[in-house]
C-alpha cells in the first residue's frame, strides 16, 4: 500500500481556472476502519468478503466513528466563496494563507461561459480593483489586512485541511450533491477520485449506496 | 435575573460603519457555571464570597466545562473579511445569510482613517463593483452564486452565533488581543461588554485575571 | 411559553430503579430554530403552515444547524453503564459527580425481571461490595479514587448534559432505536416526551418522520 | 524517518497491573506542523535553528491549529475507571471492546501498595464477582448487558484512540498534573515517552515549556 501512497502523493488535480487539490499526506485506510469496527466485538476479520461486508453495514447503519481512523491531509488553492463554504465544515483543521500578512496575487475566478465581451469587462474590473489594492498598500500604506476589504470574493485563496474518513464523507454527501454550488462541486468530485485511490472499498461503498440513495442538500453556508 | 434579561434584549451595539452586535438569547449565567461546577464535588453554595472563588479558580485552572452550562445566541452584521475570521471558531453555531439566495445589498467596509481622495476613490470603484454585480445577474443572467465573486471582501454579512460561555471565553481571549484585527476586536469589545451585564461575576473575573494576564496572539485566521 | 418552561421545570420523570431525568433549563425552542433557518435566505415567516413546512424540510433533508439554536441543561442519575454509552456523545457538555472526591451512595442496578433468589443474591453481593469498598477507605485508609475500582460498574452517578437540538436528536435517533440498550432506551424515551412540551413542532415532526422513518442502531458504545 | 517509525511501532509499554499503550499508526510530525504554520505567511523554511523557534512560539502563544496535522492511533488497555476520564476528552475517537457483545475476561485492578491480607481479600471478592457474573450469563440466560452491571469498575476495558497532536497535548497537560489520578497519569507518562520519539521536537520544547510551567488539574472528571 505504500507504493500506492507514493503513486497518489503526485497526484495533483486541477480544478477550475486557477486552482488545485492535493493528498499531501494520510493514514489509516480500509484495514484501519476494519481494525476499528471489529474492536466493539474483539472479533477477527474472516476474510475479504465479509470485511466488505462489515464496512457496508456500518455505512448503511450510520456507524461512523471506525471511519475516523482513517485521516487526511490535503492542500487546496479555491476562490474564497468556495473556502467559506469549505469552512463551515467544522470537524476538521485548516491552515490558510493570511492576507493580514501576505500581499494578494493576481488570480481571481472568472465565470465559466460568460460571454466574450462580459468575460473582458470582468477582468478589467478585476485588474483595476487589484490596482487600487497594491496602491493603497504601496503608496498609501493602509494596512493590508485593511485593504484587502476590496479585493473579490472570488480571489484564490490556499490551505490545508486535515479530515478524518467520517467528516469527509459528510462533506462530500453535502457537497458533491446537485444542490451544492457548481464550483464546490468540482473540487468534491477531485477529492471523491483521489481518496478512492488511497481506501477504495470503504469509498467506493459510500459512492454506491450512501451517495446514490440521497439527496442532501447543502443550504448551511453562506 | 429575567428583568436583566429583558434590558439586555433591547440592547444593540454599533459596530464600525455599518455593523452591529446583539445578544437575541441565552440560557445559564454565574449561577448555573456555579451549580455545574459544584456537581463535582457534590457540595453546595456557602455563600456569595465562596461563589467568588470557585469561579476564579475555575478560570485560573483552565477547568471549563462548567462555563459551557450558559450559552448565548447573537445577531452580528459585520464585514465579510472579520466573519470569515469569527467562522475560524468551530466551537459554536452560525446561521448565515447566503449570496447563493440573496442579492447583495449596497453595504460595504470602508477602512477609518482615509484621507478624503482615497475614501472617495475606494467608495466610487466599490460602487461600480455593485452595479456590475447587479448588471451580471439581471442582464445576463448570470447565477447568482458566481457573480458574487466579484464582490468585495468588504461586504456585510449577517449571521446569528449560538455559542457557550467557554467557546466565547477563547474567542474573547484571542480576539481582544492586541494581535488581532482591529476590526473583529471591535466586535469582541461590544459582545464583552454585553456579556459582561448578563453573567457578572464570570466575566469580570475572566477580565481581571484572564484577559489581562494573557497576550495570545490569532495568526490562525486568514 | 414562559408558562410552560415553568411547568416543565417542575417535571422529573422517573427511570429504573433508582434513576431519574430532569429539564433544569434551556433555551430557543421551535421559534428559534425557524429564526436561523429563515436568515439563510433573508426570509420572514409567511405563517404557521409554512414554519411547520420548513422544519419538516429541514429535518428531512438534514440540515442541522438551526437546531443548534435551541439547548436544553438535563439533570440526569442513571446507571455508571448508561452514562458511559451516554459519554460518548462528544457534542454534548457534561459535569458529573466524581468518586475522586466524593464517597459512593449504596445505590445501585438491580436488573428487573431477575427470579426473587437470584435478586437476592445479586443485592446481597453488591452490599458486601459496598461494605468492602467503605473499609477500605474508612479503616485502611486507601484513597477514595482507587477503592472505587471495587464498586460495581451498575453503581448510579449523577451529571449534568447541556446539549443542542441537533446533538440531541442524534442522541434520541441512536438511543431510543430497538439496537439500543434497553436501560438507555428507557432514559432516552423520558427525555423525548419532556423536550416534546417545550419544542413541540420539531420533536413531534423529528417523530414522525426521522425516529419512525429510520432503524439506526448504536453499537457506539461499550 | 520512517525507520523511526517502524522501530516505534513495535514497542509497546506497559502501564499497571495488566494495562499497556501502543501507538499503532501515526501521520504528520514535526514537520507537518512547520509545514502547516508556514502556510499562514507563505514562507519558506529557513532552517533547523528557525523551525524549532517557530515550534516553541506557537506552543507558547496557543496557536494549537498547526499541531492538528499530526495525528496518531494508540491501542490501549486499562480499567473502566481510567477510560472513564479518559472518554471525558471529547476531542478524539474512540473505539472500544463492548460488553453488550464480548463476555469479561477476568482482569480487574488491583491497587498497588495494599497490605497482602487486604489484597487478598480484594482479590478474593472480585472473584466472586465474576462468578456471579458468568452464572448470571451461563446458568440465569441474564442479557451481557445488564449482567455486566455487577462487575467493578476497576475491570480492564480496551480500545483504539486516533487524537491529533493539539488535542493531545491538552489531554497530557491535564493528565500528567499532580493533580490528576496516579492511574491515568501512568498512561500519560508512557504516551508521553512515545510521541517523543515520533515528533521529538514538538514533544520536547512543550515538556519543557507547557508542561514544567503549568500546573493545571484535573477535576474535570468522575
Amino acid at each position: 500500500m505504500n507504493g500506492g501512497l507514493r503513486e497518489v502523493m503526485h497526484k495533483e488535480k486541477k480544478v477550475l481556472n486557477r486552482g488545485f487539490v492535493e493528498l499531501v499526506e494520510w493514514m489509516g485506510g480500509d484495514e484501519a476502519v476494519i481494525r476499528n469496527a471489529r474492536r466493539c466485538w474483539r472479533s477477527a476479520s474472516k476474510g475479504t468478503e465479509s470485511d466488505r461486508k462489515l464496512l457496508k453495514h456500518l455505512l448503511l447503519k450510520g456507524h461512523k466513528t471506525p471511519f475516523e481512523a482513517m485521516v487526511f491531509t490535503f492542500d487546496i488553492k479555491c476562490p474564497l466563496f468556495v473556502a467559506r463554504q469549505w469552512f463551515r465544515h467544522r470537524m476538521g483543521s485548516f491552515n490558510e494563507e493570511s492576507l493580514r500578512y501576505c500581499v494578494a496575487e493576481r488570480e481571481y475566478f472568472v465565470p465559466e461561459g460568460l460571454p466574450a465581451k462580459l468575460r473582458d469587462e470582468w477582468r478589467e474590473h478585476q485588474e483595476e480593483t487589484f490596482t487600487l489594492y497594491e496602491q493603497m498598500i504601496s503608496r498609501h500604506s493602509l494596512r493590508r489586512e485593511a485593504a484587502r476589504a476590496i479585493l473579490p470574493i472570488g480571489i484564490y485563496t490556499r490551505f490545508y485541511w486535515t479530515v478524518n474518513g467520517s467528516s469527509l464523507m459528510n462533506f462530500l454527501l453535502l457537497r458533491t450533491s446537485r444542490q451544492a454550488q457548481r464550483e464546490i462541486r468540482a473540487y468534491a468530485r477531485a477529492i471523491l477520485e483521489i481518496v478512492s485511490t488511497v481506501a477504495p472499498w470503504s469509498f467506493s461503498i459510500f459512492q454506491e449506496f450512501v451517495l446514490k440513495g440521497g439527496e442532501s442538500g447543502s443550504h448551511e453556508e453562506a
